[in-house]
C-alpha cells in the first residue's frame, strides 16, 4: 500500500507480503534474510504446536480439524506441513490445493507445504524461517506436521511447546516405528482412527510404555487421547490436553525452558546449513569443487583430508565476539592435499 | 597380532580390528579419522547396494535373504543398517541381536547397525565411515538398509550403484508416501509381501507411474519383482535383477558416473557435518554457546545475525588450495553481534 517496508507489514499481519516473503526466503534472496533479522524480536508470542506421525496416521486431517476448533475460539492459525511429496498420493502440491480449498476464504489461516525435495539440507531451516514468519505475523497458534523419521525433522519439533505424536491402531510394531528420540518428546499421544480394531490394544500398549518410565513429582506424564479425526470425535478432549499442557508449563515455569530450547535448535539449525551454503559456494569458484570431487572419486585424495583442509583454513582464527583474531599465524599447518 | 597398523589389519579384513575402529569412530577419536584417510584409497572395490523402505515394508528380512543368497554365492557381505530405534520393537539393539545370532559364525558378514538417535547431524557420515571400511575390508558387496524418508538418508543412497525401493501391497497410498527423491534413484521396485492382498494392484500402479515416465534408448527402465522375503520366494530374480543393473552400469561406462555420485556424496557430508561440529566446538569455549542461546530465547539477538558473524570472521578468507590468504583484511566488516 505505502512505503512501508515488508518487515513492518508483515507483523502487521499483510498475508501478501508474507507469502512473498517465503518465496524470497526460497529463493534465497539476501534481503528476505534481512527482513528476518527484523522480524525476529517480534516473534516469541505464537503457541507452537508440533504434530509427528508416520505418513497414513492422518495428520492433515487431524491438523485440519484442530484448526477448525481453534478458529471457532477466535483463535488465529499457522500450518507449516512438511511433507514427503509422495508421487502416489500427490504430495504437497495435490494437499496443499485441498487444504487450500477449505480456508482459502479464511484469513485467520496461513498454510505453508514444506516439500522435502530439492532442499540440499535446508529443509530444518525453511521450518523455523517459516515458523518465524508466521509467528511475527501475529498467528496465536502455529502448527508443525512432520513425519518425523529423519533427523532433521526430529530436531525440528523442538521448537514447539506441546509436541503430538499421532499413531494409528492395527498397523503393526514395525509400522508405528516411531523413533525414541520423538517419544521422549511427545507430550501427548493421539490415537488416530481410534474407530478401527486394535485401537484398545495400542491404548494398553502406549500405557505400559508410560509405566515403564519414572515420573518425578509435578513432571508432566505425557497424555493419551483416542481420535477420529474424519468425524471430529476425540478432538475437545485432544484441544483439552494440549490445554492443560500449556497450563503446566506457564505453571511451572517451563516457558523459559522452552525458549532456551528452541533458540538452540534455531542456532544449530541456521549455523550448520549457512556453514555448508557458504563452503559449497566458495569452493565452486574456480571449478575448484569439481576438481576434488574428480580427485576422490579417483582415490588421488580422500574426503576426509579435504574436508580437514577446508576446516583448517577457517578455523585457525579464533572466534570470539569481539572479533579478536590473533594467534592466526601460529596454526599454520600448511597441508596439503 | 604384531605391530601392524590398524588400516593395514582393516584390509586385511580383520574383524576385530575393523569393529573397534567404528567404536572409536562413533567415540570421535581423532586417530580413527586418520585411519580412515588412509584406508580411502583402497575403497571402491565394493558392489553398494542401496535398500530403502517404510518401517514394516521387511526390508531387515530381504536383507537376510539377499545376504545368505550371497554368501551361498561365496560373496562376502557388509551391512549398515540406518534404524529408526523404534521403542515398539526394541529397535536396533533387539534387531542386531536377531540379526547377530544368525551370522555370529559367519566371517564373511559383517552386520552394523546405526542409531538414528544421539548423532547430531551425523548420521549420514557415520554412514559414510562404515561404508568405507566395509569396502577397505574388502566386501564384495556393501548393503545399505534404510527407511529413507529423512533429507540424510535420502542423500546416503547415492553413493549405492543399485538402489532397490521395497514397498508392500495393501497398506494404501499414504503408507507408501516415498519420497520423490528416492522414487528418482530407484533402479527396482521390490514389492515385498506379495502373497498379501492387492500385490496385483501395487504392481499395475508401480507399472503405470513407470510408464508416465519417458525412458531414453539404452536408458535404464526400473525392474520391477515381487517378493516374500520370509520364505525366500522371487529371492533369485530379484539377485538377476541387481545382476542385470550391475551389468547395464558396466557396459553403459556408467562406474565413472557412480565414483562421481558417491564422491560428491562424501565430500558434501563430511564437510556439512564436521562444519559444523567445529563450528559448535569453537563457539563453545568461554561459554559463549550457552551465552548466545540465552541472548537469542530473550530476542536480545536473533539466530540469523549470530551466523552471519560467525560466517563473516570464518570466511572472509578465500579458500584457495595453494593456501592462498589475501584480502582478509579488505571484507573485515566488523559487524558486532
Amino acid at each position: 500500500m505505502s512505503g512501508k517496508e515488508t518487515w513492518e507489514k508483515v507483523i502487521e499481519g499483510d498475508i501478501i507480503a508474507a507469502a512473498r516473503l517465503m518465496r524470497d526466503l526460497d529463493d534465497e534472496f539476501p534481503e528476505a534474510q534481512e527482513t528476518l533479522k527484523k522480524l525476529y524480536r517480534h516473534t516469541g508470542k505464537s503457541y507452537i504446536l508440533g504434530i509427528t506421525g508416520a505418513p497414513g496416521a492422518g495428520k492433515s486431517t487431524l491438523v485440519d480439524v484442530i484448526t477448525e476448533k481453534l478458529r471457532g475460539r477466535e483463535k488465529t492459525v499457522g500450518i507449516v506441513a512438511i511433507d514427503p511429496t509422495s508421487p502416489f498420493s500427490g504430495g504437497a502440491i495435490l494437499g496443499d490445493r485441498i487444504r487450500m480449498q477449505k480456508h482459502a476464504l479464511d484469513d485467520g489461516v496461513f498454510i505453508k507445504s514444506l516439500a522435502t525435495r530439492g532442499h540440499l539440507g535446508g529443509l530444518s531451516r525453511s521450518t523455523i524461517d517459516i515458523v518465524n514468519v508466521m509467528d511475527a505475523m501475529g498467528k496465536d497458534v502455529v502448527i508443525i506436521e512432520t513425519v518425523g523419521v529423519g533427523q532433521d525433522e526430529t530436531e525440528i519439533v523442538k521448537v514447539a511447546h506441546t509436541n503430538l505424536v499421532v499413531v494409528v491402531p492395527g498397523l503393526g510394531d514395525d509400522i508405528q516405528a516411531i523413533k525414541a528420540g520423538i517419544l521422549e518428546i511427545a507430550d501427548i499421544f493421539v490415537i488416530n482412527k481410534s474407530d478401527r480394531e486394535g485401537a484398545d490394544k495400542t491404548r494398553r500398549e502406549l500405557e505400559h510404555m508410560l509405566e515403564m518410565k519414572k515420573y518425578g513429582e509435578g513432571e508432566w506424564k505425557p497424555r493419551i487421547v483416542n481420535t477420529v479425526a474424519l468425524t471430529g470425535e476425540g478432538i475437545d478432549e485432544l484441544l483439552d490436553a494440549i490445554e492443560e499442557h500449556r497450563k503446566h508449563i506457564e505453571e511451572k515455569g517451563l516457558l523459559k525452558f522452552h525458549d532456551l530450547r528452541k533458540a538452540r535448535v534455531e542456532l544449530y539449525e541456521i549455523l550448520k546449513n549457512r556453514l555448508f551454503e557458504k563452503a559449497l559456494s566458495d569452493l565452486s569458484k574456480n571449478g575448484l569443487l569439481e576438481k576434488l570431487v574428480e580427485e576422490i572419486s579417483e582415490r588421488e585424495i580422500d574426503p576426509y583430508s579435504v574436508v580437514e583442509k577446508v576446516i583448517n583454513h577457517r578455523f585457525d582464527y579464533y572466534l570470539s565476539r569481539e572479533g579478536d583474531e590473533s594467534d592466526e599465524s601460529a596454526q599454520e599447518g600448511g597441508k596439503g592435499i
